[in-house]
């Protein structure tokens, strides 16, 4: 079976609606691999800034957003406070071995601040969001300051970098980077008709800039 | 009838997308309005880097567009080097000032490095494309060297920036900014089933952040 990678922090919007639609990769015959990671790291390794931290970025995100929950029908309340500080949602995920459980509270945590507005930052949270997907709140909440979750997070992260992830939702599958809750069309597509042509792709990004931009 | 406003820039194979898919916004009733405006700049006024300024995001770009493209059915073959210097080509596109006229040369413009390959650094080629929408090619070449020409489109690249485009491509329509190729879909959806709840987004827009990343 293959399976899927799904990178996702609950910072993002975009990684909730993203969720909202992972029946339809498993309808198509993958399996689910939701892997937490720390947006504000992705952008460090870039030295870009996020698009909250751009005002009208920021604007035109909240907005876009709400417009395609509208469209999916889907319900959005948002945060008490964005951006937030999302590590100890994401360690909470990480805490979670089994796939199917991780999948059940990774969805669940994507859900609490942008369809029910709830507040990641307040530990009681987390772990009632826990304990409602059938696991041990508390003791995972108690995982969450290991320094072995801790460390797995963070691999998990570099690990993401590695592969050529730059943000979040991002969906990996064979070595395949498909980025933003709407581009699981290109995946099923692309898992369907088959893939692009790799050596024209190839031959396009090996060809030179010709101008520079002089930041200004 | 309704107008809406195309803002492009031919550095961008999304705004490419994006012009081949005009005729959907003509279809659902609206009038288009196509504005050449000089990426670069908006990326300026952000501090913000471009996709092709992040070696992950460049190629996950190309590779996206490919995608995209291939699903759609269209040729992709790619300028002959990226990032180039798009200044000429768009002043080309703001020297003709009939709507109909623009939107036809622009959607060559956009379709010559990118379906064609072409190289829109070369002046011979701007002349030949807008000779082949039946322009005077010549007469328009050298109205791009001209100081009125130049200052209409840094003109219209501020005014896009006061009403909080940040990208291209993008769609205004009543004050309403849509970015990227694949939210033709919410302007159409909107236009039809109404808007969203504005209210509820400007409180969700007014909250309060809780978080600062450090730049690491």
């Amino acid at each position: 079976m293959r399976t899927v990678r799904f990178y996702f922090d609950p910072i993002s919007p975009y990684a909730w609606l993203a969720s909202q639609e992972l029946h339809r990769l498993e309808r198509a015959g993958f399996q689910l691999d939701c892997q937490p990671i720390l947006f504000a790291a992705l952008l460090n390794a870039q030295g870009q800034k996020g698009p909250a931290e751009i005002p009208a970025k920021r604007r035109y995100v909240f907005t876009d957003v709400w417009r395609l929950a509208t469209q999916k029908g889907l319900t959005i309340e948002g945060p008490p406070s964005h951006p937030f500080n999302p590590l100890r949602a994401l360690r909470l995920c990480q805490a979670v071995s089994d796939p199917r459980a991780r999948q059940r509270l990774s969805v669940a945590i994507l859900d609490a601040p942008w369809r029910l507005g709830l507040d990641l930052n307040d530990p009681n949270t987390l772990s009632r969001i826990a304990t409602g997907c059938a696991l041990d709140g508390p003791a995972l909440l108690a995982l969450t300051d290991t320094p072995q979750v801790k460390a797995q997070l963070l691999e998990a992260t570099q690990q993401a970098i590695n592969q050529g992830v730059f943000g979040v939702p991002s969906f990996v599958v064979n070595d395949q980077l498909y980025w933003g809750a709407d581009r699981i069309d290109s995946l099923i597509w692309e898992s369907q008709y088959g893939f692009i042509d790799e050596k024209r792709l190839e031959r396009m990004l090996a060809r030179p800039a010709s101008a520079q931009r002089q930041p200004g």
